[in-house]
């Protein structure tokens, strides 16, 4: 016997992993319903490389960022690294192509990143984003549209029971002003992004240890933290405080928002204002979203954005103001996993065309052929096995009909569809056998 | 003054490349095209991580291949690697998932892989693949469709004038069995691939240098690039050695093939039988696909591939036979550009709505979102700068349609629907106007 080269362990890297069919066809699904969303909105794709020199890259998010930046010499002894997100570059593709692109300019993008995270949390270290952003332009509608497109996202993705929390940055730093704590900005967004989790008392006594005044953080607090009507809430600030420009064009941006969801006739109740979320606490500027699934409130937000001043400040002197949000679309897969909304289908054809004879392979192909041009996803079973067995592939890969043809319906040009769910079958002539399907698959999901 | 931080200049690696709008648009229609072909045939969407363990890439195509691949260590310390293609990584993927999946398994990819290429003849260093194959399967069947599937993507894609060059590396086997050449395959393979370019002669003059007989080499040479009919040729071949059994086969299977193209009335023309084709001395064993433009001979085959024994015999001891193609996507896009096939759109959008007044702001969204429910793709301009500049924009950036509402129009209920490359325009009430704009746009390719 000769010996055999040792074979090579088929592994994944720690936090990367693959997508078999019956992950990637939901996939598929949520990436192309965002497309579809975007483009329908006149948001135009772009896609920049996975790989950047280095300084392109590296200090955007602080050190801790750095830390889970893959990065590396390439063969010509390059400083490089893998993109960590999908805004860094389109910040440097701002700064190289927005002068002769134009404003304002809408584009989204979709694309995995990379972070050396800790994967404890079922955290990975490859996932997918899917991001939009109207940039060269502060006008409000660029805002007010960021929150329609998440919510026609939303929708379209088939969901139901969710809410966009909103806020705008403008509101806090005005109560911040007003407080007279506008230095302690910082600490007082740390505090405010705890109290749902510990509590009033807790946050203020941590609020003094930066030598805030109790009375101080506690009004500034309160106010942020107000629930009920939209228009009330804005209302009530408006009054609070009439001579204050930032608080005050805060207002105006979210009263415009909210009015506009209500002319479009929007469920309202999707439209949640939240003064107390912050995302970050240096980038956005204005309008902020995140979004949470109501039945599923532990997994954080799905979809989150906002406004910023300068998108592209640290590669070019042009400013570039802008307004987007991001989709976590491995989160969201999770989350449609949780709220078993993923199909456990495995093939993306409906019908299988099985094989009783190789030697009528072409008319095999011939019938096939004919349910495609239909608008029809068809696979011909590639061998002549057993019906049974080809029928038993039908159900575990999740066809819904297969078509029969053994001699005699070759012969007589009438062929038998089975509805592998339904367990019933009936046969057809060739010419009738795509709208019978049609109506086997009516109320179905079909591929077009 | 202060002094302002030194700006990071904005540039991508060498190699690497930006896809502005102009660019992703085509990307996008060329990968969702393949898709819907791919998935209509029943192949079903995978994807695999960028990143692998080394071990896993490495040593595939010997050390040339080697040196091209991005390898470093990540932040384990552990040898990582960037995919060079996708057909290891699906090999590994078959290795670990099959077992569960089960075979016959059909599969699609699509993605961007790394290779540290020289750049002097327009390569790039990341660019997009897009794999169909089926695994599991010796029989004929699959070999036939892959034909057929990369007829259909190709005319789906638009083109007309091109031809699928078909061999199967069998009858190349038999024919040098017959010439006492089987173990100078390597020599006469590497000889064959040059016959175009240096001439009988020059070539057997090469092959004398590995010890190959003129006559016998001249034998082969002169069967293997036979030009005609294909099922003459095969005839041919199969009266000239009827015993040779590998032969027999090969003409067995290329026959069954050119039978199941005529029967499905596909354009003969557009299959040639080229039993001169090898791509790659080892890894193809039977059926040879290449796809030429015939407009554009010199680029080269943009869609590839072929029947292979043992797909993951480096991984596993199960032996995965299978067939498939590769669509090369960058060489694609690059090909349609000089056919001047791509258009010079930057949005996906076919309409925009100019705003006249920022206040009106919620009507505007409102005539988009009636637009949009008829599936047009709709951008709102989102400042009221002059109406001037807001079709300055439109015609820029390829819209074919602007809706015009200012203050009359708002009244009446009445706005004007100008048509950009007419230069006409017309006034509709907001019920009529999505059907006035589907007849405007009707001859032109709209999202869907």
């Amino acid at each position: 016997m000769t010996s055999k080269p040792q074979l090579i362990e088929p592994r994944t890297l720690k936090g990367f992993r693959d997508y078999p069919p019956a992950l990637m066809i939901p996939r598929e699904e949520v990436l192309q319903t965002a497309r579809r969303v975007y483009r329908a909105h006149g948001f135009a794709p772009i896609d920049t490389p996975a790989l950047e020199y280095a300084e392109i890259l590296t200090g955007k998010g602080g050190e801790e960022s750095d830390r889970l930046i893959y990065r590396f010499k390439d063969h010509g002894d390059r400083d490089v690294a893998l993109r960590f997100d999908l805004t860094v570059p389109f910040a440097r593709f701002a700064a190289m192509h927005i002068p002769k692109l134009g404003t304002p300019f809408k584009r989204y993008a979709m694309g995995p990143v990379w972070r050396g995270e800790n994967t404890s949390h079922g955290r990975y270290r490859e996932f997918w984003q899917c991001d939009f952003d109207t940039i060269g332009t502060t006008s409000n509608a660029a805002d007010i549209e960021a929150a329609l497109v998440i919510h026609e996202l939303l929708v379209a993705l088939g969901l139901e029971r969710f809410e966009i929390r909103i806020n705008n940055r403008l509101v806090l730093n005005g109560l911040l002003q007003e407080a007279g704590l506008s230095d302690k900005s910082v600490a007082v967004l740390r505090a405010l992004d705890k109290l749902p989790k510990v509590g009033m008392d807790a946050v203020l006594e941590e609020m003094s240890g930066h030598g805030i005044d109790r009375e101080a953080g506690r009004k500034v607090l309160e106010l942020a933290s107000s629930t009920g009507e939209p228009t009330e809430i804005l209302e009530r600030l408006a009054l609070a405080y009439p001579g204050n420009e930032t608080l005050g064009e805060g207002v105006r941006r979210l009263r415009e928002l909210f009015a506009t969801v209500a002319a479009c006739g929007l469920p309202a109740e999707r439209f949640r204002l939240d003064l107390s979320i912050a995302r970050g606490l240096d980038y956005y500027t204005g309008t902020i979203y995140e979004t949470f699934l109501l039945d599923l409130p532990n997994i954080g937000s799905i979809c989150s954005g906002g406004r910023y001043d300068n998108l592209a400040g640290l590669y070019t002197n042009q400013k570039l103001p802008g307004v987007g949000a991001s989709l976590g679309v491995d989160r969201l897969l999770a989350a449609l996993e949780e709220l078993g909304r993923l199909g456990k289908r495995e093939t993306p054809a409906e019908i299988l065309v099985t094989q009783f004879d190789a030697a009528s392979l072409s008319q095999y192909f011939r019938i096939a052929s004919v349910l495609r041009k239909a608008g029809l996803a068809v696979e011909v079973y590639p061998e002549a096995k057993k019906i049974g067995q080809q029928l038993q592939h039908a159900e575990k890969r999740g066809f819904k009909l297969a078509v029969i043809a053994g001699p005699d319906e070759l012969a007589s040009g009438r062929f038998k569809l089975k509805n592998l769910l339904k367990r019933t079958e009936e046969a057809f002539g060739e010419n009738e056998l795509a709208e019978a399907a049609k109506r086997e698959l009516a109320g179905e999901v079909t591929v077009s």
